[in-house]
C-alpha cells in the first residue's frame, strides 16, 4: 500500500475509534447514518460515492475526499469517471477547488499502486 | 406551471441574457463550460445532475438547487432518488442544510404540477 | 404572535411534516438527532442553544439563527446575553456576517411581541 | 432612486442603528473597524471596494454585494471595471456565484438610474 | 508539553508577533477585539469559549478549534463537556465536520498531557 | 529560493501538470480562464491580483493565497499595500481568517528572500 495511503487509513482509523469509545450516543449514531446514507438504496452505491465525493470536494475537504477516492476505487471506478466527478466540482465550486483537486488527484494516483 | 417554478425560469433567464449580453469573455466562457459539463460523457447526464444537485445543495445555494430539480425532473428522476441525494447532502453538510431542503422539497412538488 | 415569526413557524412546520412524510431513513433520523443533540446533558439546554445560534450566525444560516433565537426566547434567554452570542459570532465569523446579524436582530425584537 | 437600492439602503440604516444602539462594545467596534478599513490608504478606496465586493461575492453574500457596489458607483466605478470584479470572483468561486451575480448585475443595473 | 500542543503555541505566538509588529491598524484593533470578546461579561469565560469552539468547529478551522480547547482547558473543561460541544457542532455541519474532530479528540488528548 | 517557497512551486507545477495531461476539456478549459482572468484588461494586473488574494483569504485557501502572493511580489507589490489587502479580508471574512493571515505572513516574508 501506497505510504500515503496507508498513513491516511492508519490515522482515521485510529481516531475514528478513539471517537467512538467515547460514547457520545450523538456522535455514534451520526457515524452510523454516515455508514448507512452511501448503502444500496434507489440509487447505485458507486452513483452515491460520486455524490460524497463532489460534495467532498466543493466543501474543501481533503480527508472526504480521500475517503470517497477509496471507496470509488474499491468500487471499481475509473479515472475517466472520476475526472468527470472533478471537472462538475471544479465548474461549481470555481478555481479554490484546485489546490484540493491537486491532493485528490495525487492521493488517486497513489490508490492505483494500492 | 406553478409559479414558483414560472418565476424562477423567468428571472434566471432574463437575468443571464442581460450578463451575456455585456460580453466579458470570461464569464460568457465560464457559463459556456458550464453547460459542457453536465453533458453526457463517461458518466450518464442524470447522474451529473444529481452529482451537481448534491454540491448545490452543500454549499446551500437555494437557486442552483431548483435549476439542478429542474433538470432532474425533465430527465425522469423520481421522488425516491432525488431524495437520496437529499440524504447524502444533509449528512455530508449537516442541519444547516435542512432549510434549503425545506425550499427544495417545495420546489420540486411545484414541479411535479408543472 | 408576531407576523415575521408566525410565517417562519408556518412555513417551518409545514414543510418539515412535508419531509418527514417521505420516510426516508436517513434523513428522518438526521431530524431525530437533531432534537436530541439539544436536549439537557452535561451541558445546559440553554449554553446548548447559544452555541446552535452562534454555530448558525457563522455559517450564516438565517433560517437556523430563527429558530436558535425562537429556542433561546422560550428558554428566558435576555437580550444581553444573546447580544454576547452575536458579538462572538461577528467577531468569528466577520463583517460578512453583519447582513445576517440584522436579520436576527429584527426577529429578535418581533420575539419580544409575540 | 430606484426601489430595489431604497429598500435596501432603508433597512440596512435602520438596522444597523437599532444594533448600534444596544451599545454592545465589541459589535460596535467591529462596525467602526469596517468603516476603516475602507478608507483611503497605501491602496486607494476604489481598490479596497473592489476587493470588498469580489470578497463579498465568493462568499455570497448578496447584501455585502449591494453595499460595495453602492460604494463603486459613488465612486465612479464604470461597468466595464465592476464586471471585471465579477469575473475574477466568478473564477475563483465557481458557478455557485452566478445566482449572486445575477442579482448583482440587477442592482447595478437599478444604481444606474439611481 | 505535548510536542503537538507545544509546536502549535509557539508557532501561534510567533506569528501573531509578526503581524502585530506591522502594525497595521485595523489588523491589531481586531486581534485586541478577539481578546476582550471572551472576556467575562453576561456570559460566562467558559460558555463564550464553548461558542467559539463550536463555531470554530462548522467553519472547519484546525488552528481556531486548537486555540479554543486550550482555553477550555485552561479553564477547567471536562471531556464530556468538551464532547457535548462537539456533537452540536457535528450535528449542524455534518460529516464534513468529522475530519476537524478527529484532529480536535487528538489535540484535546495532548493537552491531558500538557 | 526559500524552501518554502520551492516546495509550493514544485508541488503545484507538478501536480497541475498531471491535472492538465489528463486532457479532461473542461477542467484545461477551467484552468486556461484562470490564466485570462487576471490578464491586463480595464483592470491593471496587479489591482487583480490582490482582489484574487482577498477571495482567496476570505475563502480560507493557503494554497491560493500563496499563489497569489507569488505573482503581487513578480509585480513589485510592497508590504504595506498587501498588509491592507490582508486588513480587508481580515474584516470581512473574521478572526477565521488570522491562522490563514499566519500562514501569508510566512510566506511572504519567504518570498522576500526569494
Amino acid at each position: 500500500m501506497h505510504p500515503l495511503v496507508e498513513a491516511f487509513r492508519n490515522y482515521r482509523q485510529q481516531m475514528n475509534e478513539r471517537i467512538l469509545s467515547r460514547n457520545n450516543k450523538v456522535i455514534n449514531r451520526l457515524f452510523n447514518l454516515d455508514t448507512n446514507v452511501y448503502q444500496e438504496g434507489h440509487l447505485p452505491v458507486l452513483t452515491k460515492e460520486y455524490i460524497g465525493l463532489a460534495a467532498s470536494l466543493v466543501l474543501r475537504c481533503d480527508d472526504c475526499v480521500k475517503y470517497h477516492l477509496m471507496r470509488c476505487r474499491e468500487l471499481g471506478a475509473g479515472t475517466e469517471e472520476v475526472f468527470e466527478v472533478f471537472s462538475v466540482a471544479s465548474i461549481v465550486g470555481g478555481t479554490i477547488v484546485v489546490p484540493h483537486l491537486r491532493r485528490a488527484v495525487e492521493f488517486w494516483d497513489a490508490l492505483q499502486e494500492a
